[in-house]
């Protein structure tokens, strides 16, 4: 009888916190593909459930608690680059001459500051780099050794190349390896489409209606020339902007580039008036007319998401004001 | 009388060509800053002229001859890179270390595929390799030694680096690095904003009513830490949709990735209806809002050409069907 009126108090006493409180809200992605139900271990599934709840709930913790959409979408990043699951950080995928080269960026909604790092081999957690990038100096985007350079100066933790060998994804360019011997490296590629757009991305939107976007990836398995896909291009693989959403893609990373993707959402909202979902919908459904596979997750400052894809499944997952995860993996 | 007999002929017979023919434009830049008449020997700005002039002549032949637009906007930022007079290929400003890293990106309205290379040391014409990137390869931007040896393999010209060495960039490189010991790196690079945006681009209109884009850099004089500017950023320094329009960018880079700027005026003409010049005024003027300076060159399908910049100064110019050249430098 006490406990239910003090649960009574609590909730009356709450309530004017909850009105004067904008929404908060989080909407991560672990990368798309074709990424099948028929190809998923009951373990497997499992695991890729349990990491991006973790990922979830390490952001939506820090939104509860009254911190920065920016300190969100890093934090939940992190988590999925010291995951061996994704593709990013710890999970990177192998270049052709078997180094991992990661990319990140990030950006930040009210400011519209922005910072990217492309091509770095020796540190630990790239969308920290990135965001070291946006605060610490006065560039936006810096790569390869320069970067690294940057980065330790920063005192980001560096950790040997070694750190990012793992035996799924060295069988995986093994096999990429050898299917070009077999095929032309056209065909080969497209034989490994779910790990060819394995990326982690976050949007979050804080307390003070604050939006913030963050993009991290190994990249394509087999990838060679120093290649730069859309992860650590401001308005292709990321963008946030207070007044339209926040943005993060992943796909077949070129097309994302050449459609300027991220941008054009927000540009679609700001410019024809759409809504965030009816905007990112509208883009990925322009991408799958052109070839360009993958998908978006993106969030507006009113709390709306959006997470539409044209590939056969993405990892993906949000949470709002309630607390209630919400995860999904296939397209059905 | 059977001179001008033939004359009127001719004219008549060529009648029905002129009236089938799109239009055909060429519109180019060589930098945007500090650039102002006071500061100019006539000596220089007749070379700037000259230069200007014989690359948007170098196009303008292309086009007139029926070539396409992206083999005019390659050509034509050939000449300028072979000039020491602008921050791209032979003029290159100097890194910290003392290095000319370049970058350069290519786009093609019709297919909307591109090309880009960023931080490239051995690379006569960049802007070559930006397209070899996009024609040759599955990507569209690479960077550093990968780029090197994908152009190397591609058979693009390669040259020792002391041959982007000219006096008149080491010397602005000493004196950045001695500005950096008597006051803070911001005030530095602050000293230096004609060095700091340049960059040359050129934008075409082919009678096929197709547009290409295309920019390149030496990026900025004393920077560091692998540092990519806009310019071999697809959708920030360069854009082409035959829908719309064509853009190549040049200014502080940093501020035209955040605004996406190329793509940006882009998506004004497709989801506001805005002309090309409105749109490419509008963006700038945004730009001078938040403290972006610089400028854009933009033309349209219909062969409109915009070239508005908020600095104090562009190296501009363009030519339409008529063949006559319009150069022009500072903003009065």
């Amino acid at each position: 009888m006490r406990n239910t009126f003090l649960s009574i108090l609590i909730f009356i006493v709450s309530l004017p916190c909850i009105a004067d409180h904008a929404p908060i809200a989080m909407v991560i992605h672990g990368g798309a593909g074709t990424i099948r139900r028929a190809d998923m271990s009951e373990e497997g599934e499992t695991a890729y459930r349990e990491a991006l709840e973790t990922a979830l709930r390490t952001g939506f913790e820090i939104l509860t608690n009254g911190g920065t959409s920016l300190d969100a979408v890093e934090a939940t990043i992190r988590t999925m680059e010291d995951s061996p699951l994704f593709n990013s950080g710890k999970g990177a995928v192998f270049t052709h001459e078997g180094r991992n080269e990661l990319d990140a960026s990030i950006m930040e909604g009210k400011t519209m500051n922005a910072g990217a790092v492309a091509g770095v081999t020796i540190l630990k957690n790239p969308i920290s780099a990135a965001r070291a990038v946006m605060e610490k100096s006065k560039h936006v985007m810096m790569s390869g050794r320069g970067a690294e350079l940057f980065a330790t100066q920063q005192g980001l933790e560096v950790v040997d190349p070694q750190y990012f060998w793992t035996e799924k994804r060295w069988k995986s360019l093994q096999k990429a390896l050898e299917d070009e011997k077999t095929a032309s490296s056209n065909a080969a590629l497209d034989e490994n489409p779910d790990h060819k757009f394995g990326t982690v991305g976050a949007v979050a939107l804080d307390r003070d209606g604050n939006i913030a976007a963050g993009t991290s990836t190994g990249g394509m398995t087999n990838k060679r020339f120093g290649r730069i896909g859309d992860s650590p291009v401001i308005g292709a693989g990321t963008y946030a902007k207070n007044d339209t959403c926040g943005v993060s893609a992943t796909g077949h990373g070129e097309f994302f580039i050449r459609w300027s993707v991220a941008s054009r959402i927000s540009d679609l909202m700001e410019y024809k008036g759409l809504s965030v979902d009816d905007a990112a919908t509208e883009v990925v459904e322009l991408l799958r007319e052109v070839g360009g596979e993958g998908g978006v997750i993106a969030l507006d400052a009113k709390g709306n998401v959006s997470m539409p894809f044209n590939s056969e499944g993405m990892y993906r997952g949000f949470v709002k004001d309630d607390g209630k995860v919400h995860i999904a993996i296939y397209g059905d």
